[in-house]
This record gives C-alpha cells, sequence and structure tokens, in this order.
C-alpha cells in the first residue's frame, strides 16, 4: 500500500508543481499503489501525475487502472499520448480498453497504429465477452520445432522485452499448431546442441479461444500453470491467458457468485466506488420480485385465516418454522453451488448427494424438532407441541432438497446457479414452509 | 481432465498388473488428473499406482492430493518410502503433511533424513495455521548483492532443479537480509558483466512470516507477484509464497466466506468427499443457534396478540415485510464482507458508505412500499394500506443498515465479518421487523 508519507508528498509535489520531485517520487511507488492513488484524482489531475512516468512505466501503471477508469482517462488525452500508450500496453488490456472507447477514438486510434497492431487490437478485441479470448493477451514466445536449445535461447532473450512471460515457450509445427511447451527451466538445463522437441512437453493443456474465462481460471487453477495456451479449431495457437488474469477472474466470479447469492446484479465497478443510482438498480429487481413471491406466502396464511383465528398460538411459531426451513436450504444451496463452482462436485454425481443429504438433513430436522417441542408444549400444549415438532422435521428436510436440487436445475437450464443461493431458496422454501405447517395443524388439530 | 478411455485403460492394466503398460500411462496423466484418480482409489490401491512413477514425479502427484489423503497414504507406506517421498516434495506440502502425521511417524521420517532437511521441516511446520509462514516454501534461489550476472546466471542454473520457482531471484545482504529482488528476464537481458545490485529492483513488496496467509494472497493478486519474499522480525528472508499457492488460498477463502455466509462451519475437506457426520456438525450448531433467534421474532408477536385477534389481516403481510428487511440486510452485508475481502473497501471508509447506504436504502424501500400499498388496501383498506406501506419503508431502512454496519462490528471485534451475512443478518432484521411492523400498526390503528 502507498504509504501516508508518499501521499502527503505527492500532493505537496503537485501543488507546487515540482517535476524533479515528482519524476522521482511516482517511479519509487508500486504500479498498482500509484494506479489506485490516479484512480482517486480527478481525470485532468490522474492525468497530469501519469505524464511524470516513462512511457513503458506509464503503460504499466494505466494497466492496472480498470476499464471504466481507463477510459475516462483516455477521453483526456491527445491521440498522439493515448496511441504511444496503446503501442506499450499488454495486448489483452489494449483491446479491452479498445472495446470501452467511443467509436471516434477507435478510428483516430487505429489511424495511428501500425498495420500489425490494428490487427492485434481487432482481433483480440473481437472475441465476446466472457470467452477465453477476451481475457488472452497475443504477447508470447513461440518456437518453431526443430530448434536447437542455443537458437532458442536467442530467440528468448530477443523477445524478452515485448512478451508477457518468457517463462513458457510455445512450440508450433509448420502449419502453427501447436506441439509443445518448454519452460524456460528446462531451457536452461537443457545442453545447448539439443533440440527442444525432445526436451520440450507434449502432454499439454490448453482452452479454445471460445470457452468460458471461468473455465481457463480453473485449468490453470488446477494445473498451477503460469500461462495456459489457447487455441482455435485447428488447434493453431492464438493467444496465452496468465496466471495474473486468472487471479483476476476467480476473484471476480467469487465476487459474483456472492452478490448473486445475495440477489445482486452484476457490475463491473467495485463496491466502494458505485454510484447510488446503480447500487439501487443492481437491488431493487429481485427485492421487487422477492416482494411478489413472499405475497405467495401470505396468500397460504391468508387460506387458513379461520384456523389463526382460532388457534392465534399457530402464528407464535410461524416466524421460526418458515426461517429454519430457509436456513438449511441456504446452507444446502450453499454447499451445491460452491462445489460446482470449484469442481469439487459434478453434476453427474447429484443422486448420491441427494441421498447423502436425505440423511443430514432428517438429522438435523430432528435435533431442530427436539431443541423446539418444549417451548410448543409450554405455549400451546401437547397438541400444538406435536404440530410444532412434525412441522419442524418436515420444513428443514424439504428445503434442503429444495436447496440442493434448485442449483441443479438451473444449471440444466442454463442459468447461473448462484442464483439459487440466499433469498431465491429462502423465498421459496418459505412459502412451502407456511403451507406444510398449516397443513399439519389442520390434520393434527383435525379443525 | 483424465479421459473416460485413459480411466479404463488403466483399470484394466491394474486387473491383468500389467506393469510396463502401467508405467507408460501413468506418465502420460497429468499430475493433477492423476492425483484425482488416486485419490478416488482405496490407499493400497492408490499406492500401488504411485509406485509406478519415478521418484520426482511420484512426489510431484503425491503435492496434489490434500492433507487428508496424504496421511491415509503415509500410514500404508513403509518408513524408506515414505522418507524419500519427503525428501523430492516441495518444502511447503511436506511441513503440512508433516503436521498432519502421526507422533511416532514422525519421528522415524526426521530420523531417516538428512540434517539440513529435518530442520528445514521443524522449522516450516512451527508456524501456526493460517499464517504466511504456514504455507510458504524454503527452495528458492538466493544471491548475495555484489555477484556479477554471470556468476548469478550459474548459480541459478545450478539450483534449477531444485528451487519451485527460479524465476523470481532473492537478494540479500550479508547479514542475510532481503535488499532486492532480480526476475530471471531481467537477469537474461542484463550484460554478463553487470552487477546484480544495478539490475535489481529494490522497491519491494514483502511479507512478515506472521501475517495472515489472505494477506499474503491479497499481495500477489494485487502486485501480480510470481513469488512474495517472506521475512522475519530482522528482515531476514524466510521462505517465499508463489502464485499457485496464493489462488488456493484464495479459493480456500471465498468457498469459506461463502460457506459462513449460509452459517455453515470451516472444513478441510471438500463438499463432494464429506462426510454424513462432519456435513451434521458443520451445520447443526447455527441451525439451533438461529432458532431460538426466531423464538425472539415470536415472543415479540405474542406481545401483540390481542391486536391480532382483532386484525387478523395484519398476519397475511408479516412474511413479506420481515422477508423484505432480512433480503435488502443480505444484499448490504454481503457487498461489504466481499468489498472488504477484496481490499475494494476499507474500514475507514465506513461513514461515507453509512450515508450511501441510507440514500439507496430510501429509495429501495420506497420503491417496495408503492409496489405493495395496493395490495395492502385491497385486503385491508385505506389504514392497512399506511401501516404496510410506511413499516415496508422502516424495515427496508432499518435492515440494511443493519447488514452495512454488522461486518464492521465484527471485524472492530476480531470476528470474521463474513459471519453477518445471510441468516445471521436475516435473523436480527426479522426479529426488528416484527416490533418496527407492529409499533406502527399499533400507533396508525391506535390499538
Amino acid at each position: 500500500m502507498i504509504s501516508v508519507e508518499q501521499v502527503a508528498s505527492l500532493h505537496k509535489a503537485m501543488a507546487e508543481d515540482d517535476t524533479l520531485v515528482l519524476e522521482q517520487l511516482v517511479i519509487d511507488i508500486q504500479p498498482a499503489d500509484l494506479a489506485e492513488f490516479v484512480r482517486n484524482q480527478l481525470p485532468e489531475l490522474g492525468l497530469k501525475i501519469l505524464t511524470y512516468l516513462p512511457l513503458e512505466a506509464r503503460a504499466d501503471v494505466f494497466g492496472y487502472l480498470g476499464v471504466a477508469s481507463q477510459c475516462a482517462l483516455a477521453e483526456e488525452m491527445t491521440e498522439k499520448g493515448l496511441s504511444q500508450l496503446f503501442v506499450h500496453m499488454n495486448s489483452d488490456e489494449r483491446a479491452d480498453l479498445f472495446n470501452g472507447l467511443s467509436e471516434i477514438k477507435r478510428q483516430s486510434i487505429l489511424r495511428r497504429l501500425a498495420k500489425e497492431e490494428r490487427e492485434d487490437i481487432r482481433r483480440l478485441a473481437s472475441y465476446e465477452e466472457g470467452t477465453t479470448g477476451s481475457v488472452m493477451s497475443s504477447d508470447y514466445v513461440t518456437l518453431m520445432a526443430g530448434t536447437d536449445v542455443a537458437q532458442a535461447l536467442e530467440v528468448v532473450r530477443h523477445t524478452a522485452p515485448n512478451a508477457e512471460t518468457i517463462y513458457q515457450i510455445f512450440i508450433l509445427n509448420e502449419k502453427k499448431q501447436l506441439v509443445g511447451v518448454l519452460s524456460l527451466r528446462q531451457l536452461i538445463l537443457a545442453k545447448p546442441e539439443a533440440l527442444i522437441d525432445k526436451e520440450m512437453t507434449k502432454e499439454l493443456v490448453s482452452i479454445h479461444a471460445n470457452e468460458t474465462r471461468e473455465e481457463a481460471a480453473r485449468l490453470i487453477s488446477r494445473y498451477d500453470l503460469l500461462a495456459l495456451p489457447v487455441v482455435d479449431d485447428n488447434q493453431c495457437l492464438v493467444g496465452i491467458v496468465t496466471y495474473d488474469d486468472a487471479m483476476d477472474v476467480a476473484e471476480a466470479e467469487a465476487t459474483e457468485d456472492m452478490h448473486r447469492g445475495a440477489s445482486i446484479g452484476p457490475s463491473n465497478e467495485g463496491f466502494g466506488q458505485a454510484s447510488i443510482r446503480s447500487l439501487y438498480t443492481r437491488r431493487v429487481n429481485w427485492l421487487v420480485l422477492l416482494v411478489f413471491a413472499n405475497i405467495l406466502s401470505g396468500a397460504g396464511i391468508a387460506f387458513y385465516e379461520e384456523m389463526i383465528e382460532a388457534y392465534v398460538v399457530l402464528v407464535f411459531f410461524l416466524p421460526l418454522l418458515v426461517a429454519s426451513g430457509g436456513n438449511a436450504g441456504s446452507q444446502a444451496s450453499t454447499l451445491m453451488i460452491r462445489g460446482l463452482a470449484t469442481g469439487d462436485i459434478a453434476i453427474k454425481n447429484w443422486g448420491r448427494l441427494f441421498i447423502r443429504e436425505l440423511i443430514v438433513a432428517s438429522f438435523l430436522g430432528l435435533t431442530m424438532a427436539v431443541a423446539i417441542i418444549g417451548i410448543g408444549f409450554w405455549r400451546g400444549g401437547i397438541e400444538i407441541a406435536q404440530v410444532v415438532a412434525y412441522s419442524m422435521l418436515a420444513i428443514v428436510l424439504v428445503g434442503s432438497l429444495i436447496g440442493l436440487t434448485l442449483p441443479f436445475l438451473l444449471l440444466k437450464v442454463g442459468w447461473d446457479p448462484a442464483t439459487a443461493s440466499g433469498p431465491l431458496v429462502t423465498s421459496i422454501a418459505d412459502i412451502i414452509g407456511v403451507l406444510i405447517y398449516f397443513a399439519i395443524a389442520t390434520s393434527i388439530l383435525a379443525f
């Protein structure tokens, strides 16, 4: 983190317009920290700070900003300044920025770039959002099969300044198809006259550019990769995804899952920076939808109005029973959703998981029925105690099984299973809980 | 993933005890995939598969197993086999395994190892669980300040086979204090006669061994590091944390946060493998606790029993109003908790966030009051419509502010703020919702 002294010095030097001090200050701060500082300034001021950095470092800091801030700054920049930045940015980051710019800015940038870079930007920017292609980089090192180790090291040295990683080297055949991967470690340890074909790893993990970026992140995490090669339909190498991009994707996915579980819509901006308007929009739809779901619970209650008038004591246990079903259901759905997201469970295991949940939920329901039976007796006598205990068991069981099943059903119809955690499961469990409770009450109280 | 054909071939070769085929098969499968296959076998069988691998690859596959499976296999191994494995395992993984073994196994292993490795295991295994020290590795490359680039490359070549990463090289002064870091990329690009002191990066990010491992993962993600150096009180280098360990920590943290948000206790095993007993234990405590929290809601209702008898229609809106407060609260708490976990917001921003939430929640409450007022009028006339609308506004507002505040309070007293998402916030919002509803009803209906 940037220190308080550094912030104070920055503000002081900016106020005094002391170029020499500023140049020294900004180069000493970690790029990620300086980016955070820049993001919290007004665009003109942020832009001014960036200009004190040499071009390489400026592109580096700019890369840490996030697309929203990048676009705000890009609007303030001259055509020349922006296209210089474009040349030095990582290929994946500049493609994202390109997609965020206005059409006029885009055209003016493309005009100023060399043909090769223009095509690179167009190609990377053309992948649909959410695909591996949309997060991949084209700054990597390739070698042709048949090269020897000494030549290979020369190529790596030559490419090093421009590649995002030189630690994984990708080996292509004459058709540009990916045939192997070689780590710099393997290369350094190999004899100079050996052929790289002998040294490279042929059993490699790769991904198609149209697969989801979450799948790319999962592969990188599962196989502990530094960089995952991305291929097209013909097994030709079209890009790489590096471990640091995978970390960002995994973090964004976990955040989105948690938010969805609390019925909050997705967003690209951080919670700290989010506007009142966007927070309202992301939250209101589900809340209102859940209101109407809960009106169904109310309708269930209205249906039993006469019984409630006869046994007002039943109302006393209503929130408790209904909440217990929702809580057990939300536990089951959360376990399922996270298990599916981390790849710990698969959809084919559903049968076994259902039976296990049936057993676990039965024990949970029994425990909670025992916990509540005494209060039932105290408040309403033996019959009410029975109603409450049986209802608790049934509601916890049904709630848990709904929580387990719903994520699977959503996955089957192509929705994000994370939608099923939290309020949605709770609301469904609520409605069913009300019906179970009053049905059991009707049968035991013989109303 | 391991293919169906590979699994079939493995089973066939095992049944026929065909060593040659097995040796070829296991070496072609990715270590992570083979580990998954081994984990799903009985220990004796899993052990047998591992023996078909050369020692290096065996240690690699073993490292992917997870501590629980490792310990089960270790119990089946001979002393010699296990200590051979120990020599070839990554230092961080073997320290974790060591901590999972029985005291007898530990002593027998230590006796068979060289002094240096014995001390390394003892040292790494001594850090408290959850600290950076407990996940760090001691297999890294160091250089003394003052070395030249050509010498440095020699050292790297020499150390490469045993180091976890050779892509980040750590530079120490004569007191063994960390003074700089050099990437292999920088080293390869530098002139052979240059001093590494000129080439290395001096503004480095490091962490103390007693800091939490989550903080280490956050630093690695924030600064896009390959390896984070870990230091002691004297700034001496004692270990490194690599990016792949950071990914595992971040994934485990997100899982734990989500589970805690659904009131599920933590666990080291995956959901797919979890036993009925452990699932019951992790879920029952909070469920029963929440039962007693909800009894308070019931008590609130009991207090207003006479009013309910007079206006049964109020019960119709009870689940709806109470759930809305809980839902809004759970949205606010989830946004806060995730923002705190990703470092997107800080505890010092609380005041600003509170005011923003006050405005957002007011709009949300108004929208929901409008959504419900018609049904209130239809079911109970103008007075009930008023009660329901005012209650909705007040309950959503209060629920949201509780959801925002609770994670901060928990953080202040040293608890995990993730405890505050889901059922805990919902239960508190429930109780307060019941009280608000009937208080407003009492005042408007002049009961």
